[in-house]
């Protein structure tokens, strides 16, 4: 079994660590440049932990979990001796591993990770790119432990699978976040609407969107609408927000 | 058991007349102005359908199931001899169907519906309220054959309500329908998305979206936002949208 460590100590490190830990990949070290962070994540993946760059060890495969601005900065310290390089980053092509290592991929698992929940990585879909068919088949190997759905994924297409997920995941989540901020104006517990964001996102599975699309912007009900501007007095980033998406949902159910 | 006829045969009224039958609640009768809709929800209900307000059955209680913009026009017809009146609107209040009877109430199921997708109806939360509390009572009983979870709710969070919806629901699902539009102008199936849009959702159990929020909007990385707003080059709507979301959420989020 190849031997794996870990560049980054964040949110994805945590879970993908977790993950190889219970499918028995064995990890031989974890560097974060926060002790906190490093501490933290050597413990929980029972392996040694460290801060300084110079002290990684030696293994067959790194993987890079780095926010995207420090990526650069830390990998140009290190001497990888050709060992294979993974990167888990959605936005970074596979070719800026090129300088560091003849032996570079990417394995992007397209999930939302926070570090308190634990999430089931069996149906995460994995997705994987490689500077060689050779690399290709290793990551293969590995992803495969981790996850029933691998996909081959080239850099452009992964590009725009992160654009993709900022709408699906951040913008959706911060749909949920903007009508919590409306019901608990009005002493409405923000609850009352869990079976309704489960029902939204469940309906998904068995329609594309344009088809589960509902409400008064479908028909373009300028009635209802200007009622509801009326109710956001008062809160201009979210009026112009109602205002603006309204004429987004008619334009596309209309394209 | 009271008798109920339906006026209207729209999405609300299918799920709610199948969930009325499954819990044994008497349909009398089905009324919409068009025959295929009257037709299609009286044979689905095995009970009497019509198209014309002049044949409208006498019965205990009437559940009002139009479109906004249909409903005084079509109430304004109909003597109703003071049977219970119920509409099951979000955005209306109590108080408007007080010209029509003086027994009057409100029924609203705080769901999405689709004609093609039956839902689990007993998680549904319904908000009720009534002009009266022997009313109340009334439409309760009704209410908790339904579902478990009945609250009741007044004319003004219910407005609330309905706007917090609108965002929880048909902005997020606008959300997944841009996210396919990326994907597929990539040629990458938009089913890849699907773990992420569930646990996207799952996580709001556990969490306030104000604690599940994460990307780059949040901490506001200008350089993975300014490459986003570069993919979107020609999709101006969007590109406008990605701008914005980013911007509330900065803002929300620092609140």
């Amino acid at each position: 079994m190849k031997s794996v460590v870990f560049i980054g100590a964040g949110n994805l490190a945590t879970q993908l660590g977790l993950r190889f830990k219970e499918v028995g990949i064995p990890i031989r070290q974890v560097y974060s440049r926060s002790l906190e962070s490093a501490q933290r994540l050597g413990n929980l993946l029972s392996t040694e932990f460290i801060t300084e760059l110079e002290e990684l060890a030696q293994a067959d495969i790194y993987i890079v979990a780095l926010a995207d601005k420090a990526f650069h900065k830390v990998l140009s310290q290190i001497d990888f001796r050709n060992a294979l390089i993974l990167h888990t980053a959605g936005s970074i092509a596979v070719s800026e591993l090129k300088q560091y290592s003849s032996n570079y991929g990417v394995f992007y698992p397209l999930q939302t990770f926070s570090k308190q929940r634990l999430v089931d990585f069996s149906s995460i879909p994995i997705c994987i790119e490689a500077n060689s068919d050779e690399n290709l088949r290793a990551i293969q190997l590995l992803a495969e432990k981790c996850s029933d759905d691998v996909r081959e994924i080239n850099s452009e297409q992964r590009k725009s699978l992160h654009l993709a997920a900022i709408f699906c995941c951040n913008f959706v989540n911060h749909m949920y976040h903007l009508s919590a901020e409306v019901t608990e104006k009005n002493q409405v517990d923000f609850d009352i609407l869990r079976p309704l964001i489960k029902e939204t996102a469940a309906k998904i599975n068995e329609m594309h969107p344009k088809q589960a699309q509902t409400g008064p912007a479908v028909r373009y009900d300028e009635n209802i609408m200007n009622k509801h501007l009326g109710q956001l007095k008062g809160e201009d980033l979210m009026k112009e927000l109602y205002a603006r998406i309204s004429k987004s949902i008619n334009h596309y159910q209309n394209k």
